[in-house]
């Protein structure tokens, strides 16, 4: 272990979640803790934020509001989606990004996001390597989707995975009121991995689940998907179906492709609930509804889980503390402990090989059908969304952290 | 107070909501105490299930499972969207309920429902005056619209303003976190009286919620909205607006008409959202988003207001103790008393001037402005969203009632 003094800067990267502000907060009281870290500073709009040196002065915040960080959805210091292009192709961003690293003596850098994030944070580190600039940087991970490579799940899941099962089992009984067929078809989101529309089959083990689950890991038959809603319509009247936004036809055709891309070069998906339940409507001339969780289920602070919300804290605060160690170049992430009861490890993983790589949902947790979850599955999820997460209330209403974001200047 | 011996009717009509079974909760548990009450019956699927003699016994319930009502959403019993006629222009439905009352004694009738509902709970009242069959019937309110004349606020309106308030706040959240511009449009239900999306200025009070609201007691003009999201695009970049499914042009054509009705003949709407949107994207250039809150806002039991819960229950507590003592013919109402603390009295009001009577927003609480609410309403609104339901959780998830449904017969 190298003593290594100077500043550390922390950014937020990607679409939010309800507990990428506990990474936040994890990494941010840490290193206000830490002897060696002579500033902590907090990148307004990830990467941006620091190529166009804004950024926040974090002990200037009260730690009351810090501690509040914990509970509050969304990136409080504002998120980003840009790419970095590769450095032999452009060193524009890079010697930017050096300049301001020496300007404010930064020593210490975080980044805390998904795929997309973990690439940019990849990138950072191998230049800073290559330019010989002395930097720990480390990877926090973050995402709803749960397709993060190496590491057993991701904070942010656990999170939304609870949302959408308790929305699940909440709109299951809202479904069978009247006496009158009716499919409801429930989107949720998540591009290439099922993991998310996965979480309604823990409404399923409940006993308040849907009927037919479909993935994007497999192709999306319009089909399949008549004849199995139609069987189940006929012997009960009554069909609850979940379908991840980003189901595919066999030619990869999302199932309401919108054409557009965002900036990541990704297509802008929606409409798959009301697309699926349009077709369920005139093939089966059933009452039919369809439901977005939409946002909601990325920011779904009051009902998270104290599992990820701890986690998701813990993994901030230890991506400081391996720093401070003398790591590098490493994602922290999650192991499993054998073991029937749950006990979370931290371990670290290379950059280079979480860059960029999608974990999906192992084939075998797939029910034969093709429409539904195995029980291995519930039992990877079912710990991941135990406890309640510990919101502070005024007037009935969440009190989330009001930072006052005072920029730093040199 | 005349004692009157016989078995209880309850039923359960109209759009669900996160309370609708702690007023069950209420009237069952009451009913079953009572000595007079002979037999206390839900009816499956409200009036359909009276005519048809299809109801359960609730005496064969676990208490377990009735205590958990006051915390499961949605109609339990089963809802139902049945119009009786006039008795004047069709009498046969009536004399088939007469023959059922006679058939199984019933001489006390609870019907739990919205404007529709008590109509039916009026009409019937009425016949069983006109025929001389002594039965006590009284109406428990029950609508998240809030738009039951009468009454300071109904049951249900409490729980889904808190679920719309929570939910607009965390948006408020996630629709700020990029540095680029956004346009966000949030769908809150209501048909004609604006209740539940005047519900997001409590987010705008608590400063996370809307900076338009448009509700649907005035007339919609797309360029006044137009204008009003172009002026605070161009200062913040960040725009909210809360606009009810409702809202209705100056010909009284809805934003987005989707030409189907309902059994009630009112137009079943959708889709203004993402209609208001798409006009904001095309006209102003910017990112936009549509969210509905959808069936969401009317089953979300897990934050649900406790303040509503309870009265709820005593909502259908009271309509039980009131007909014991020889009332009939009222729908149970509440009353808040003067001061500055809050508190909730029950008061009765006759069926007749209640039923199909719909209370809307005052003039006076909407701003001068037309696109936000006065604080007079906050005052109004706060109260009702205050405590947490006490929601039993079991894996993290909610442990909904599971009634055994034993049907009745004779």
């Amino acid at each position: 272990m190298s003593r290594l003094e100077g500043a550390c800067m922390f950014g937020q990267s990607g679409g939010p979640t309800s507990v990428i502000n506990a990474s936040a907060a994890g990494v941010i009281q840490e290193a206000l803790k830490q002897e060696c870290i002579t500033a902590v500073y907090g990148a307004a709009h990830g990467i941006k934020g620091v190529l166009d040196e804004k950024f926040y002065d974090m002990s200037k915040e009260d730690s009351y509001e810090l501690d509040l960080l914990k509970t509050t959805p969304s990136s409080s210091l504002g998120s980003v989606r840009y790419k970095l292009k590769s450095a032999d192709e452009d060193e524009t961003d890079y010697k930017r990004l050096l300049e301001v690293f020496k300007k404010y003596n930064i020593r210490y850098f975080f980044y805390n996001g998904g795929n997309d994030s973990m690439d940019t944070c990849n990138k950072i580190s191998k230049y800073m390597q290559k330019v010989g600039y002395e930097c720990r940087v480390m990877g926090v991970p973050k995402t709803i989707d749960n397709d993060l490579w190496g590491t057993d799940h991701c904070p942010g899941y656990g999170s939304a995975a609870k949302y959408i099962a308790t929305s699940t089992m909440e709109v299951f009984h809202d479904a069978r009121v009247y006496d009158t067929g009716m499919i409801t078809v429930l989107e949720v989101m998540g591009r290439n991995a099922g993991w998310l529309t996965a979480a309604t089959a823990l409404a399923a083990y409940k006993g308040n689940g849907p009927d037919l689950i479909y993935l994007p890991e497999l192709a999306f038959n319009v089909d399949k998907f008549l004849e199995e809603t139609s069987n189940i319509y006929k012997k009960q009247g009554k069909v609850i179906i979940a379908v991840s936004e980003g189901c595919k036809d066999e030619n990869g055709k999302y199932i309401a492709e919108a054409g557009t891309k965002d900036s990541f070069g990704h297509a802008q998906l929606g409409g798959t609930a009301a697309t699926l339940a349009n077709i369920a409507k005139e093939k089966l001339g059933a009452k039919v509804r369809g439901i977005e969780f939409s946002l909601l289920q990325r920011c779904a602070a009051h009902v998270a889980s104290l599992t990820d919300v701890n986690e998701a804290y813990m993994a901030g605060q230890w991506a400081v503390k391996y720093a401070v160690e003398g790591k590098t170049d490493y994602m922290v992430a999650f192991e499993r402990a054998e073991g029937s009861e749950y006990k979370c490890n931290i371990k670290l993983i290379n950059l280079t090989d979480v860059a960029n790589t999608e974990k999906k949902i192992p084939s075998e947790w797939i029910n034969k059908e093709g429409n539904g979850l195995t029980e291995d599955f519930v039992k990877y999820a079912l710990p991941l969304i135990q406890g309640e997460s510990k919101l502070v209330l005024e007037d009935g209403l969440p009190r989330f952290a009001k930072l006052k974001k005072v920029f730093a200047t040199k």
